[in-house]
This record gives C-alpha cells, sequence and structure tokens, in this order.
C-alpha cells in the first residue's frame, strides 16, 4: 500500500493529546477521521511523537498507507479540506467535537515502506516557550509556561550540561512512563533569552515520558536561584523522580521537528 | 481623581472589540469590571483605540480615574487578579461570560489629569499578520490571516508609497466610519517578509474605521498581482470606498503601541 509521510501542526489546547482515546477528540484521530474521508476507506495513522494533552506541534510527522496512488499535494490538501469540512452524513461522536479544528497539514510526500513515523526517527525536536515577567498571559495564555520570578539563564546553561549525554534519566520520568528503559542520550539541551521568552531547545533520538517538560521544571527552579546548578547532577544521580523538579505544564512545549 | 494609565495585551477571539456592548462581551467592560472590584467603585475605562471584534493588541492603553491613590503597580495587580477571580457574588450576565480571559494588564502608571487616553495619543501603531502559504492555518488561526497566493513584497511596498503622507482616504473607510473628517495622515506602512509570514507595519495619529484592514487587504491584490502599484494610487484618488480592495479579516490585526 502506498505510504505518505505528513507534517503536521497543532494548537494541542482542544485536544487531548496526540493518541487517540475512547471519549475524547485526539489530534490522531482527526487526522486519522479526516484522511479515511478523503480516501474513502479507513486508514492508520503513525505519529513520531505521542504529545501530551495541551502540548503543541509546529511539525509532528506521521505516516498514512493509503490503498492506492495520489499526488502528494492531494493528499496534504484532501486531509484539510476533510479537517474543516466533514460530509454532512459523517456520524461523529458528540464528545469528540472540538469547538474550532486547530490541525494543519503542512506537506504531504510519498515515501517507501521502509519509513515508519515511529521507527525509523532518528531525532525529535522540542521548544519549550517559559514567559518570564510579571503580569499574567493573555495573547499568549496556553502557549506558554508564565514563569513570574526572574530566571537567570547563564545558570539555567551551567545546570543543562549536567543533563547532556547518556543517562538514566529515571528522576526526570513520569511515574506513568512506560519506556522498557530509563536511558537516553540527550543530544541538545540549548537555552535562550529573547526579551522576556525563555526558550529551551532540546533534541534527542527519543524522550521519556514528561522528559522535556520534567527537565523544564528542574532548570526552572535553578534559574530562580532556589536550586545550584551542580543539584540537578545530583537529581539525575538520584534515579527517582521525586528528586528532580516539578513538571512544567504542557502549556509550553511544542514538537518542532522530527529527523529520519 | 487619581489617574492612572494602564497597558493592556489580549487576544481579541472571544471579545465582541474593545468597547462596551449592550449583550456581548467586550474588552473595556472585562478591564472596568475588574478595577471595579478592585477599587469597590464604579470606575469608567477610557482607551487609546476602539479595536474591532477579533482584533488583538500587544499594547493598548487605557485610563482609569480612582477615588484614592494607590501604588501603580498594586492596579496592575489587582485589575489582573479580578479578571481571572471575580468575587463569589459577583452579578456577570451569561451573555457576557467569556470561556477564557484572555486579557493581561502589562503596566500601570500614575499619571497627571491631562494624560487622556484618547485625546492626547499622538501616534497608534498597528501590525497586520499575514501567513502566506498554501496549507490553512492550525496553531496561529484567529491569529493571523491566511493568504494562499505568493504575495510578492516589493510590489506591496511600491504601492505603499502612493497611502504615506496626508490623503483624504475616503477609499479606505468603512461605510460605517463615524469620523468627521476623511483626512488622515499615514506615518508609516512598512511591509516585510520573515519566511512565509508578510508583516505590514503602520502608524498614523489616528486611523479611520476599518484603514488598516481596508489598506491590507488593497495591497493584498497588488502582491498577487492583480493590481499594479499605481491601481493603490487610482483607488486613493477615486474617494469612495468601492474602489478599493476588500476588508481584511480582524485576525491578523494587533494594536501594538500607542504614543503620548
Amino acid at each position: 500500500m502506498p505510504r505518505y509521510k505528513i507534517t503536521i501542526e497543532y494548537d494541542g489546547r482542544p485536544y487531548n493529546g496526540w493518541q487517540v482515546q475512547t471519549d475524547k477528540p485526539s489530534v490522531q484521530e482527526e487526522i486519522a477521521r479526516a484522511a479515511s474521508f478523503f480516501c474513502g476507506h479507513h486508514v492508520d495513522v503513525v505519529g513520531a511523537g505521542r504529545t501530551d494533552s495541551g502540548v503543541h506541534a509546529t511539525a509532528q510527522v506521521a505516516h498514512i498507507d493509503f490503498e492506492k496512488e495520489y499526488e502528494a499535494f492531494s493528499v496534504m490538501q484532501g486531509i484539510n479540506y476533510y479537517l474543516f469540512n466533514p460530509p454532512e452524513d459523517a456520524v461523529i461522536m458528540p464528545e469528540k467535537v472540538v469547538p474550532e479544528n486547530l490541525i494543519a497539514v503542512l506537506s504531504a510526500e510519498r515515501v517507501s515502506d521502509e519509513f515508519h513515523a515511529r521507527f525509523t526517527a532518528t531525532k525529535r525536536r522540542y521548544l519549550y516557550r517559559i514567559i518570564n515577567r510579571r503580569p499574567r498571559l493573555g495573547l499568549e495564555a496556553g502557549k506558554a509556561w508564565h514563569v513570574i520570578e526572574p530566571l537567570n539563564v547563564e545558570l539555567m546553561r551551567e545546570a543543562a550540561k549536567h543533563l547532556i549525554g547518556h543517562h538514566d534519566f529515571s528522576s526526570f520520568r513520569d511515574t506513568q512512563c512506560q519506556s522498557k528503559s530509563p536511558e537516553k542520550t540527550l543530544e541538545q539541551l540549548d537555552i535562550t533569552r529573547y526579551g522576556n521568552e525563555v526558550h529551551i531547545a532540546t533534541s534527542a533520538r527519543s524522550f521519556l515520558h514528561h522528559q522535556v517538560r520534567i527537565m523544564t521544571g528542574t532548570l526552572a527552579l535553578v534559574g530562580k536561584g532556589r536550586w545550584q546548578p551542580n543539584d540537578v547532577k545530583k537529581a539525575l544521580a538520584a534515579k527517582t523522580r521525586s528528586a528532580a523538579g516539578l513538571t512544567a505544564p504542557p502549556d509550553g512545549l511544542y514538537l518542532t521537528g522530527v529527523d529520519f
């Protein structure tokens, strides 16, 4: 069956994360439904990253197998069309209807059967956006984490160095994480300030559940001066979730790219 | 009565514009209500720009008179607090309740009685954001105008030159506009491309109703190659609304600052 790679952006707020849920809307199901309307048969959508509820994406990647060949451009246009305009006789469970569809397919590409959005991905890239100011968020509510206390980016950078490389990230792993091994190789963890925004850009072959959000919550403790950079090294060595900081909210997290 | 200048940001989507409406939520009323909860008496909120329904602001300016003096910081914090947390016994008409409050007071300042947010403003600054790409908007839905046809920014810049300066802007004025005179002095109309975004930055002492959106809709005709830059000059000379292009949607418009 011809396989297509699609790149997708979404505002995660109305969805209960990427993965299909029995009684809640999900990005995966919205795309699968629209793609099925397009091609006329059931399709499965396999995503590179299972983003949590409220997490956004500027470039999530997924693959879909169709029963026949299409122009890649038609796949993009067709899914986007049906995301907005389900057929009039479509039956969609009321609990799965979102007030406004905030998903867009940015591009589509015909790929070989060897391509697998989840298993052949070699790198996932994430951005965590913090707005570091006193007043609450208006324009960017739900799109960034609001941190009031001034963050010292230099100290955060120093702390981040302890997390780079191959480690047992048990301290930075949600207790619900189903990954077989807590060992991961963190390739990048760059912290940059742009005015009152602090961006944490990170990449790895794969991450543990909530790893980016727990790393962010922990680095924020350092940025606020409550922890010393070296305390992050100790937290890592402790290999237990309670040794690290809080899990930063989903609002600031964006899946920004996947390499193959 | 002590007067305070406040600077406000908001996502315009849930509100029926800046100005108080009898049966719909508005930014002005949200702020007046929160400020009244803060000080315990009725207040009027006077804004610098009456943004339309769906138009956003990164730095709207308003003034409020209180019966007594407060620390400016308390005014900012107090209004922000009550925007989020109205008192339990507050009576708010159901048709004025927004699903999520997307307003934030960024700063507050004690000013003299001579200061008037509307009448002493010497310059209003707006940004119009276009996302110029094929696929629909996901992450930025409601926050930018989606234009599919590629825009030629060089031609738009050439066209914009005809609008700079003192003119009768009757062609770029909504038929409902209540301004006494159609003559305005346009100080700035800069067009810049950032990847697939096209930004139109404009400033003037004041604008006619829908002027920025009609200028944008008209410049888009030039960018798409349907009009020549010189056609904008002709549209201006015609002095009638029908001579100009469509009114671009509110989604892409941001009030970004007010000078005094």
